[in-house]
């Protein structure tokens, strides 16, 4: 509602002469690239984010489903734990905090998606796409790994943070929300690195990693009770190959 | 407070002299605009946005009641959902998002009550009010509609999201209730665009999603208990056409 | 942690010569004022201001009191309330929104102890402090009254969101713990606020809001468990003048 | 996502010049520090914000255990206590306002863990590192101190706020979650006070708190069913020492 008028008033509600430059398109295949030590320094970057985020949001929710088991504690704990709300925030908040670091290093991508999405859209070339994807598979596969590790007893009695669907639901249904919650996700990445926007107002940029952050969260409340929320590829990935059952890799998000 | 000291310091508390243009007000019926594409992209851009706001924010409001159905769940379960608190949520952070959004292109209306708002502060013209609050309305009756397609055994069972009184309030309250609540996000909308502090401080228009968000956040916390919060005629709207129960029909705010 | 380094770089960590100027102290008694339309512009505001704040805040309170209650609904909707997190995001959250709109207009105290605090500092001048102070507790009364107007059966029988002392805690005890919760709000009033902090940096009183809000949101969640929370006067006393109990009156802060 | 294409479009994605100045490594002994008001005012600064962070946590983790307390309340109100949501919000929160706050006067570490990180880096001399970790403890001991008085009673009954070891848990698994946890946390604030970010982008500093906060908030959702969350050793010592039982000290992070 604010921009409305901002821009406006100086240029009469439209935009008809160009008045900023489209980055040319990201080459397809750029073999130049795979010798500059940034490359591999935002590879690196990617895969200890997608590790910190698989690790903390998998710790949550298993933290949350051994608090609430009502055979490990009494019926008064079983409230005490962080709830649906408080898982949603972990998604939501870590990568707020994630895309916040890792944004001058690497792009801030963390998900195979918004990767896939941005390749499309020719802001990175095929090589640094194909080499993120790996390192973001690998991280969320070190990450859940860890989790187990720590928490071996209770990770394989409360599964494993794998997505599954709900009883009740069909699998068409939960294609359909993992459609429509992608499509909130990338939506809102692209809305906020859309040059023409940075062009009007130079603080857009530095503002973006909250929208993105608070649209994760919005959209694991709405479809966390439908399929447990899998926007995120390496997540899914991740938490199926370490839980290794038969259930999870069925249900995956293709 | 902080305003306050830099404000007064360099301008003595008063601002005797204008330092910053109105915009002059919109004209009544523009014919000229209807030959422009950058209308049509915010009437699209108002339709997609309500779309995914009544889709999640519905969504989270049938997954909370699932989840807190004692006859589906276990007692225990019964506190895991998002409660109120998850649904306030769910409505103030996805208006932040789709405000952030489509503030560059279409002024990020997305509740029919803004667009009314502005057009009598004569900031957008009738026309482009019309097709607004046209297309607010179809994208609002969409996004319930993809829900009930969705959940279609849970979306009838548990109400529909569809606004209703609670028991124990007259209309009267409701009424009233309803009225304080769209002032409180109106008097946000109008601070947050308001042309003569965008004049001081630049930065003013870029932080207006937060707040806007936040209003309507609290606005539902506090008026949930009541009437289901129906400051958006858009959401009330959908949600009636869709359960198009007689309940629902008759308390929806006028 | 961010400050640190760039204040330390180009200033060598210390701030021996003022490259600001601080503003003069406000006159004690400023009749030239009265004749000024933004004095009573101001009042106006902060009557608005803390009528909507007592409003949403009472009305969460009421309608989460409600929502627990054993005796009208069933033990599973008991957990459906919005719970003490809730109401102490209302509380933060109408500070955050309060404070970004009406910090333009009148500095945004809205708290007869912010005002009171930023009178010492001679911020403010006696007849400014004076009028906020009442406007704050007329709209304080207001506020609460719309509550009772709307809901006056539940209002009643759920202590009209009077504060008192929980069972088990004794006068001093939550006399202290306002103490600190009033010092922390007023500690981060005046930092946000600090003038030599905004010649270094101009963005600094933009985003004051923000901690503001925040400051009340922890406070309360500190207190309320406590005393419910008393660090705004005139909340206090709009509670206790609508509810008009002895128990009440009788615990209300100083 | 956003600083991918700010970046890249004007530098070829590649920072091969330096268009930033490191600062200079502070000294490891700077004498002459001892002599200035700033290094005192800063060490004051530190024990201040120590002290409102324990007092406020401790606190809100002592009234929350009141309230979900079966022996005390009733059943229905088990579940109206903030819960380890609402815990998690109160440490993040706090050092979000208390960051913001300080950051100015002292650089907002407030915790040892992040001191010594940053003295490692030589952003601080080692006569400085030293005073902000006496200051800390101190704080940290005098905040718990004062929660205890002021709850003498629950203080004790609810276990201090002390972090132990949850059941089912082993040492290794709760240092392991406690490395990465800190990790989370210092990773997060180098990324935010990075003078190659500062010289790319100005408003990255003012910024910082917010982030800061978040990780805070993240790490303690995912930590507090494990270990209760040390990764400041102030907050631990101060309950450590104040409770002083045996179990605390044992399972302490070293």
């Amino acid at each position: 509602m604010a921009k409305d008028i901002e821009a406006s008033a100086p240029e009469g509600g439209e935009f008809s002469a160009k008045d900023y430059t489209d980055p040319p398109p990201a080459p397809l295949i750029d073999l130049e690239e795979l010798t500059k030590w940034s490359l591999y320094r935002a590879v690196i970057a990617e895969f200890i984010a997608t590790l910190l985020f698989l690790y903390i949001t998998v710790a949550t929710v298993i933290g949350y489903k051994h608090q609430s088991d009502a055979t490990v504690n009494t019926t008064d704990a079983a409230c005490s734990g962080v709830g649906i709300l408080g898982i949603a925030w972990a998604f939501g908040g870590m990568i707020f905090i994630l895309v916040y670091c890792t944004a001058g290093i690497s792009g801030g991508h963390i998900n195979p998606a918004v990767t896939f999405g941005l390749f499309l859209a020719r802001k990175v070339s095929l090589i640094r796409a194909v080499l993120y994807i790996i390192a973001q598979c690998l991280g969320a596969i070190c990450g859940v790994g860890l989790v187990k590790g720590f928490q071996s007893a209770y990770y394989v009695r409360y599964g494993g943070g794998a997505n599954e669907l709900s009883d009740g639901y069909s699998k068409g249904t939960g294609l359909g929300a993992e459609i429509i919650g992608t499509f909130v996700l990338v939506y809102t990445v692209f809305s906020a690195t859309d040059p023409k926007r940075n062009a009007r107002d130079s603080h857009i940029p530095v503002l973006a990693p909250l929208p993105i952050g608070f649209a994760v969260f919005m959209v694991h409340l709405a479809t966390i009770p439908i399929t447990g929320t899998g926007i995120n590829p390496a997540r899914s990935l991740g938490a199926a190959v370490i839980y290794n059952k038969d259930k999870a890799w069925d249900d995956q998000p293709p």
